[in-house]
């Protein structure tokens, strides 16, 4: 594979060239490893994108808000990525975005691209991949990339670290649960958009908005907030209504992150994360050659006959495998 | 310190050594550590305690429940320990157990053996030393060894792994706030004991222990467990009712997994997770040293300033720490 040349075609926008590069970056394969390396350092970080992170339960809506939401900004002449962090995803055989047929009319828009989660059980593997894959996405001159989550479990955090503003989805719902979004989803977001505003459930949208924005007022302002953020909103994908507004206040936060200083801060702050995040799990890594494996079970199997002591083992273990 | 001498004073029962040894094992310093791993050496695993594991919220009546139960015991001849785990103890001061004179009569009876929670912020350091300390314990011939933690976070499924039983201490409440026990924590239960079943709450707590016999039926049945089991009970643990029927049910749930097979591959298969978690943190702590440290925050400014992309230092920094 002629990395420079590949490098050069993501850079022109030629799609095959960007989609063959994220099965690159996707590759457990050492020497493929090596290439995804080799491709990143030669794309640079020059370009960037505006990253959304969305998160939303299943039955939200979603789907129908990504492919609405991102057809309004093709119309505005503006490239858009979607990507999907689902650890989930080969379990479930693809839980989301596994079908483009979800984003029928989006996925056909020459400005957009959609790509499904990495399949992979491990959270931290198809983080990595997700990062990798938002770089590549970046260099070919998107200028929005929305990464999709489910708003189950820690995926939520993971996406988080990998966004510039964070969105959360939800649907309408009487008082009571408002207490299912958990605090610390909450203190994420930076606009909480209630969809499904349409039909009979209009009112009940406009009311879980007002709840929401009240609950958000009683959180701590963060200092990378503007007056008046974050923010609950309401829209109707189905509809396309509102969509425009929530647009426009995801660009002024951006804009006064940006002119603040927020935004870069936040991008370093991410890189640091990601990388600590690397090396623990390079070093874990090292627990997963056949060797090691086999090591480890000979050892478990003396541990569990009482033959050693866990604490004392684990010592020795580690000591050996570094001999 | 001499390591033979300090072993056979602890078997011989005395009980300052006891003490002396846990502060050993709890101690970080490289040369703690070695003797630590000495000491238990010296001492092995030959005697079994019965441990059990014993969560609840604050405000549920832990301490008077241990209080009762523990003499309960120790007036039946036996000799009790009660350990905790509690990764937020350092912060707050000792949340549980920092503080005797919550057991004041127990912990001034000789067959009883009461130690706080050791303070570390980090929930793996403390059961690595809480793990220790049991063994310690059980090479000091108690028959019990009760292992408390509060009921909030992780450390339920850490104090799991290293107990023979659970048993999860509840309050009297209403139907509704019976969602509030997580389902992963009733699935760990061995025995709900509903406290506080006295003067006004008795009625309370009775249809509470009904709700959770009920919703424990739907659980699908374990393989470690008779007929009956799990189950869930009430005891005024201030009135010192109901405890012997508690003491009862563990006893016969003990002796069945005993009898079964359960008890030798529940500890082996204990053993087997403590020491993978061994090979973890000890691989981990690699990075805790000064030198390593440095690199990582010398790394971390070149990342975060863009000079270096994260998953490539990453891999740099684990080569240049194992060469």
């Amino acid at each position: 594979m002629d990395i420079t040349d590949m490098a050069q075609r993501i850079i022109a926008g030629e799609r095959r060239a960007l989609a063959r590069a994220i099965t690159l970056v996707e590759s457990a394969r050492a020497d493929h490893r090596a290439q995804a390396t080799e491709l990143l350092a030669a794309l640079g970080q020059d370009k960037q994108a505006l990253r959304i992170g969305l998160s939303g339960t299943p039955g939200v809506g979603k789907s129908t808000f990504i492919e609405s939401f991102g057809l309004m900004l093709t119309g505005q002449g503006l490239r858009v990525a979607v990507l999907a962090v689902d650890p989930s995803s080969s379990r479930s055989g693809g839980s989301i975005l596994g079908d483009k047929t979800r984003m029928d009319v989006l996925s056909r828009d020459p400005n957009a691209f959609i790509r499904p989660s990495p399949s992979q059980t491990h959270l931290g593997g198809v983080a990595r991949r997700t990062r990798e894959a938002i770089a590549l996405c970046e260099a070919a001159g998107f200028d929005v990339v929305l990464i999709e989550t489910v708003g189950v479990g820690q995926s939520e955090t993971v996406v988080a670290q990998m966004s510039d503003l964070f969105l959360l989805l939800l649907a309408p719902a009487g008082g009571d649960e408002l207490q299912g979004v958990k605090r610390g989803i909450m203190e994420m977001a930076d606009v909480i958009v209630v969809n499904k505003a349409d039909g009979d459930l209009k009112a009940t949208a406009l009311r879980t908005q007002a709840d929401y924005s009240g609950a958000l007022r009683l959180l701590r302002k963060r200092p990378q907030d503007p007056e008046g953020y974050p923010r609950a909103m309401s829209v109707s994908a189905l509809e396309e209504r509102g969509l425009p507004e929530v647009w426009e206040a995801l660009q002024t936060l951006s804009d006064w992150r940006r002119e603040n200083g927020f935004w870069d801060q936040t991008r370093a702050q991410q890189a640091r994360y990601w990388f600590e995040e690397g090396v623990k799990s390079v070093l874990l890594a090292q627990l997963e050659t056949p060797a090691a494996r086999q090591a480890l079970a000979a050892l478990s199997d003396a541990v569990a006959a009482g033959e050693q002591e866990p604490a004392a083992a684990a010592v020795a273990f580690v000591r050996d495998l570094r001999a």
